[in-house]
């Protein structure tokens, strides 16, 4: 490919007079009376599109006086320091090659003009073209490839855990099944019962909803991994927080307790934030501009503070003394809602904070107990702004205390032979947590709702493309 | 966590003398007469354990006495060099501390003998413990990392497509089916066939079998993407090749003709193995000892040399031409078979080689077709040892072609409107290519199964953990 990416030129990469190619598509185009048209092209590389100046001596002009948003073309010429306000060059250009027309320009779905979100995602395949989702698009990426480069750093391995999952141990009541049986003529056991021996998988079979007790066994033998892939939820939640299908991001660190991961989500969060301010600074300032005004600033306060740590016990005793009035009352023993979590993050603490050590009957079997028989070491990380961002914990190592807990919660201990095998073999102090990248992804560019913030998103009612 | 991993201690990042602490599993332990214990401790962070030094002096020798292999076990003590064989430091240990211990070590399925890859397969759980797997999993991390560093560093964006698919345009018959319709009591319409709409997403829904579809959409305004994620495949395929779930790594660009792909191809290809050679030697050294005695050589080879390129319609002329006896014969038009493409690859051009221009009636509707009117822009990368590792195609980016194409294949234009739709407004030529990520680690571990290079293998019959 000889042509250059748009935000080589931009960033002037490239030297002042050298011939370049550049190939993109249209976003807007202005003619002059003098005859000169300009055409400001984009290519995906950068938040902000090239102008290229192209002169009515070239043999097509009349093709390029016909350019309409959306065109794609290969411009070929000089490339200059722009005079044009808020550009830093532009292409005197020699050369515009047409390479595909929009057919009826005026019902082009991704006219120039401003169209509402809901729009765009009814359009999800061709919605990368706008200036908003191509920059949510950067920046998604950008948290991507730093969450892989921080863990790479750090000795981590990326562990692909199963997507599809027969075990039963990951409570199946908001699972999707996955199944190749002809619906029409359901194999049968005498008994009239489905006969799953039949399936594909000679049982039932699920999508995972978590990789964290897959996670376990790797950080069992390798000390520290992370998971990075799709789990799902069939939850009936129409809300600008959940999505069927979304990635998630679990560390699981042999060796480590719950100081030690709120430590590694609080890093890991740094880092990554820090990499998007500094690699997609363009793509933040349009977020800042046109969606959430402190979408830059609240980024640089968060890498800057100090996380805040407050034991549930305590932070119930904050709310419970605040003036704040709540819709949800507090108590020590139920679960924290978003009201209560975001007025600790925003308006006691002013800081990001971790909320350690909750009551044992609110959590899951796998967390560990503490000393005082009523907590267990579990943690979420709490943010100004957009409330819990991750979940986490110290997990049960000891296997008599883990049977208990099994048992008091009438779960079978056959069905978590592996897992209780982990704690029979060389059992270890360990801890992780989940991060929802989608949720991620949201907070950074202030975007209130993760159905923009990946490509295709997968609700109740709605799997299209 | 105030421990250091082994493999900076071996490494030699740490200095002599300095006192360390290490935290890993017992590979094995060996007493000496004069009242000395060596311990050999992994901890994943690298293939070789470190040697602990333990003399008797401690306060819980006796412990240290009854450890076996699997134990987990702080270590710590001063750093030293080794004057034994193979090791360059060791730690002349003055605390072990006993995290866990394995309970009834006669029946601790990862005992230090050797296991059968069978064996382990049915331990997944347990097997990362063992060197092989170990190594395996260090070098897919490895590979993973490289894969995702070389998009990022050449300007491509990771877009994650839609692992759930309600799309028609898949080819439904190996899909699996996502639903969560009760199988007891499916909802009927009127003429009693499945209501679907009454299912989780309002129709049918499966597993998707390639991202490239949704992958030319963002194509077609990012210009350079790449996805790494899962997909499914419902076949009952009992070979060493297939997994029902496997990842994929699928790039797709814009402005690219075959040429360009097939470029991308090799610079990524060689990209991730210089990667694995020079950042996983000793898990390398594992394999050419252990596992396939050419795992380093034949690395070594395919990033020097040039990759080869030939038509189909040469390579055909080639095979027919030669005095190789071949199972299946070969003939203009039909598709090649791994014994001939091995041929190709291993005995005609001794390198990997590049088969383009496939004929159109063995090739998917989407491929670009030539100006002959016969074959199709497709390319697929063959290596020497392993076979095809790559399939790719320039798409067809014209309107009327793809459209006759369709119809001439008996489609549902209908059913590719937004596929269309990007031949429609602003079309590009783009091209891209899938590369199924675990027959790329068996390939450069020289593990012979692809479901001994993935934590947890689903094949028909078998989605345990």
């Amino acid at each position: 490919m000889s042509h250059l990416a748009i935000s080589e030129l931009l960033k002037g990469k490239v030297a002042v007079d050298s011939q370049v190619t550049i190939k993109g598509w249209i976003r807007t185009r202005r003619d002059s009376k003098a005859g000169i048209s300009f055409l400001a092209v984009h290519d995906g590389s950068c938040f902000d599109p090239i102008q290229a100046v192209v002169p009515n001596s070239l043999n097509n002009y009349d093709e390029v006086t016909r350019l309409t948003a959306g065109c794609s073309v290969s411009v070929t010429g000089v490339l200059v320091q722009s005079a044009g306000q808020g550009q830093s060059y532009e292409i005197q250009a020699n050369s515009v090659q047409v390479l595909g027309w929009v057919e009826n320009p005026d019902s082009y779905p991704m006219s120039a003009k401003r169209h509402s979100i809901e729009y765009l995602r009814e359009h999800a395949h061709l919605r990368p073209r706008t200036n908003m989702i191509g920059a949510v698009t950067r920046v998604r990426n950008c948290l991507a490839q730093a969450i892989h480069r921080f863990y790479h750093e750090q000795g981590y391995y990326w562990i692909s855990t199963p997507i599809i999952t027969a075990s039963d141990c990951e409570g199946a009541g908001e699972m999707f099944r996955v199944s190749t049986l002809d619906m029409q003529n359901l194999p049968r056991t005498d008994k009239g019962e489905i006969d799953y021996s039949e399936d594909f998988f000679g049982k039932e079979a699920f999508l995972t909803v978590s990789g964290q007790l897959n996670g376990e066994t790797y950080a069992s033998a390798m000390s520290k991994i992370y998971t990075f892939g799709p789990t799902f939820r069939a939850e009936n939640s129409n809300t600008s927080r959940h999505l069927a299908e979304f990635w998630m991001v679990e560390p699981e660190v042999a060796f480590a307790d719950l100081e030690d991961i709120a430590k590694l989500a609080e890093n890991m969060l740094k880092y990554v934030f820090k990499a998007v301010l500094e690699e997609r600074r363009d793509d933040m300032e349009f977020f800042a501009q046109r969606v959430e005004k402190t979408a830059i600033t609240r980024l640089e306060e968060f890498v800057e503070k100090d996380f805040a740590q407050v034991d549930y016990t305590d932070a119930v005793e904050i709310l419970k003394s605040c003036d704040k009035k709540f819709e949800y009352a507090v108590e020590w023993g139920v679960d924290l809602q978003s009201e209560h979590e975001r007025y600790l993050a925003e308006e006691h603490f002013k800081a990001p904070v971790v909320i350690k050590n909750y009551p044992r009957d609110i959590k899951a079997f796998y967390m560990r107990q503490n000393e005082d028989g009523k907590t267990v070491a579990a943690m979420d990380v709490v943010a100004p702004g957009i409330g819990e961002i991750i979940g986490g914990s110290q997990r049960e190592e000891r296997l008599d205390v883990l049977d208990a807990r099994l048992d008091e919660m009438g779960l079978n201990k056959e069905d978590y032979s592996w897992y209780r095998d982990l704690r029979k073999y060389g059992s270890v102090p360990h801890s992780g947590f989940g991060l929802g990248f989608e949720r991620l992804v949201a907070y950074v560019t202030g975007m209130g709702n993760v159905r923009d913030v990946i490509a295709f998103p997968r609700t109740k009612g709605s799997a299209t493309y």
